[in-house]
């Protein structure tokens, strides 16, 4: 039988009635002959519940027991489902990480999935099982402890189970229909994609639009998993939602695929930090192991010996960086005159890998920005990508300005 | 070091507040010099909820399923209650059922606990944690798929554990500080035990004195576990709460421990059986295999060849123990004129160790229930109890009048 795997999120399982019907979708599946793997997510909201009381009870928690405690919310969901459909007839029954076993590193609180063994489950489906139901973001470690994959991780154990079962297709059901040029909440003409590139829905889902976990994006890209996106909440066709596939099986597309922008982006600026070899390794190192996730990275013109450095996080990672360079100056490793961060800021973003063989996107989008007296403060650029950062109060403007520029409301 | 079993319920747990005071009760054992094996119900309420969900979802639902979903609560208080510790820095981790493992018979909601390896738990003690947190009421079937041990079971895991580890004493915390001559909110003279033998606790239990689950005493007796039983909500000396122990370590005792009662009680009576040998058998064969707890049974003198037979049951299995004999009686089984249901009656007993070696207790309970012109309906005894079924509204009297005439207030 081919296999096909069905993701929940939260907002598909949030009740009973939602739940059942997510199982009439998987239902409809099986009767077309596939032998299903279903992934759900904890009912929305028991996660954050849980994430709460272990904040609560402890500030800097054990990861191991913050994995114990978090990932319970998933194996409810998970029974509930096979229940589910075992009263409409359909030979189901939940899988828990460890009964599997989704084998993880260690890396509590953020694992990563080693390995995925077929056997348990293909011998239920030999055995005349029709649906493994299996609890997603969890998995367990070399040592036998319960690990969880990051928020958002049961995309990456959808993905990877459909990796390992070589499924056909490996479906994710959530609270939107499909991928979007932009976020429809800023520009309403904004069109939904009926295809989309892996490496464009990689560059997407890390610059916040937020439909699929990056992890599970780069997985589906590295096995070549066909990953589509669609509504639980709507009547399905074959051809609903968004499928995120190789470039190659993408006929025409738009030289811009989608607007992507950001509101939680901090510039912050080193000024005056002595200019020798060696000095970025210093900052960025230092940077990282406060844990801080630096995006943008420019380095201005050197004048006299001393530059000023400029560079990107999340605006929570703020306080975090400010420590770690104050420590590095105390301590001599860094000297610089002033770290300024500016926390008004947002990031902008075009993606498509239609610029790999048109030049001039980057021109069309300064001069359009321009045009709309939007000042450009730090640029970076990739090869299928552009990204600005701007005053966050611009950002709805330019957002429109460039789906109307690059023509995003209508297909290729 | 020596091993202590400490079991806190759900109200004990039901808040991170009380999981913290509970914390602290261990950590006090802990700084004894004990290891400590922390047994930990889910938070209350937390069981209530997912079992109603499994029942709307499947009426008829599979066990395993029903199983793997309620077994989360446990887990979850495990989590906070190992982070909690660890907050107070006392090094503790939490041990889900199968990671220790808890090992089962694979009777899915009622399973039985059959091994406990001590390995894995006795390594991290040696590798200097103090403090084990083990999910109460679960365990692993020999398929690899979750168990739950009955509701009350996180109490016989605790003894379970409290056996397989050779523990010095197994403290039970629960919202009552003992066990009572009889229920307080009954008898206002009621008066706490400061030790009662394990035949006693175990009638007193089967009873319906929800202290303990029954099979928690049972395995108890048999491993000669010290148990006690005490309040979460009290401050607590060595001596707090009630020890359940053999009866040799119990110096003096009053004849009659405690007067227990039971108003969930039906009695039964199949009037007109045929009267030949093997008829209870049958009777009683088809009670049990439609799943009818048969409490008491009384068969009344016979008469041409015809007799009344009598039984107590459950309220809540009388519609399950009707349609047995109704189809026991079709099918030609099973001759009787008709049966008759009273549920307005109720199980008052008295129990005590005592009774072995003084006579004349039964005839007292008599005396008493009729200077108070209460009519007994059926009546069983036992080495150490005697049972009267009566009318359910002269329930409260009777327990008061027969606390009164065995003098249960007073200490021996």
């Amino acid at each position: 039988m081919p296999v096909l795997v069905m993701k929940f999120g939260g907002t598909s399982v949030a009740t009973l009635d939602r739940i059942r019907r997510a199982a009439k979708r998987v239902g409809v599946e099986v009767s077309k002959g596939y032998d299903v793997i279903v992934i759900v997510s904890a009912m929305s909201g028991k996660t954050n519940e849980l994430v709460g009381w272990v904040n609560e009870t402890s500030p800097m928690y054990d990861a191991r027991e913050y994995d114990a405690v978090v990932s319970s919310g998933e194996n409810v969901t998970a029974g509930l489902m096979a229940l589910t459909l075992q009263e409409m007839q359909v030979p189901a029954r939940s899988w828990q990480g460890w009964q599997v076993p989704v084998q993880t590193t260690s890396a509590h609180a953020s694992a990563r999935i080693e390995a995925i063994p077929s056997d348990n489950i293909m011998a239920s489906f030999g055995a005349g099982m029709k649906v493994a139901v299996v609890a997603g973001f969890q998995g367990v470690s070399p040592e036998g402890r319960i690990t969880t994959l990051g928020r958002g991780g049961s995309d990456t154990t959808a993905v990877a189970f459909a990796a390992a079962f070589e499924a056909e297709r490996c479906d994710i059901y959530t609270d939107v229909d499909g991928v979007y040029t932009t976020d429809p909440r800023v520009e309403s003409k904004a069109r939904k994609l009926d295809r989309i590139a892996f490496e464009e829905m990689l560059e997407l889902a890390s610059l916040g639009a937020k439909v699929l976990q990056t992890r599970s994006v780069e997985l589906a890209m590295r096995y070549k998993v066909k990953l589509r996106v669609l509504s639980s909440f709507e009547e399905q066709s074959d051809e609903a939602g968004t499928l995120v596939c190789d470039e190659e099986e993408i006929m025409e597309s738009n030289v811009v695929a989608g607007v992507a922008f950001s509101r939680d982006e901090a510039k912050m600026t080193l000024v005056s930090v002595a200019d020798r070899p060696g000095i970025a390794a210093l900052i960025f190192t230092a940077l990282s192991d406060a844990g801080v996730n630096v995006d943008m990275i420019v380095q201005n013109i050197s004048e006299e010996g001393r530059t000023d450095m400029t560079f990107s996080c999340p605006t929570d990672q703020v306080a975090r960086a400010e420590a770690a360079m104050d420590e590095a100056k105390g301590a001599g490793t860094i000297n610089f005159a002033e770290l300024i961060a500016d926390v008004d800021v947002a990031k902008v973003s075009v993606v498509g890998i239609g610029m790999r063989s048109h030049t001039g996107v980057a021109a069309k989008m300064f001069q359009v920005l321009s045009a709309e007296g939007i000042n450009i403060k730090v640029i970076t650029t990739s090869e299928i990508k552009i990204s600005v950062l701007i005053d966050r109060k611009y950002m709805e403007l330019a957002v429109q300005a460039l789906h109307d520029a690059f023509e995003l409301d209508k297909a290729a």
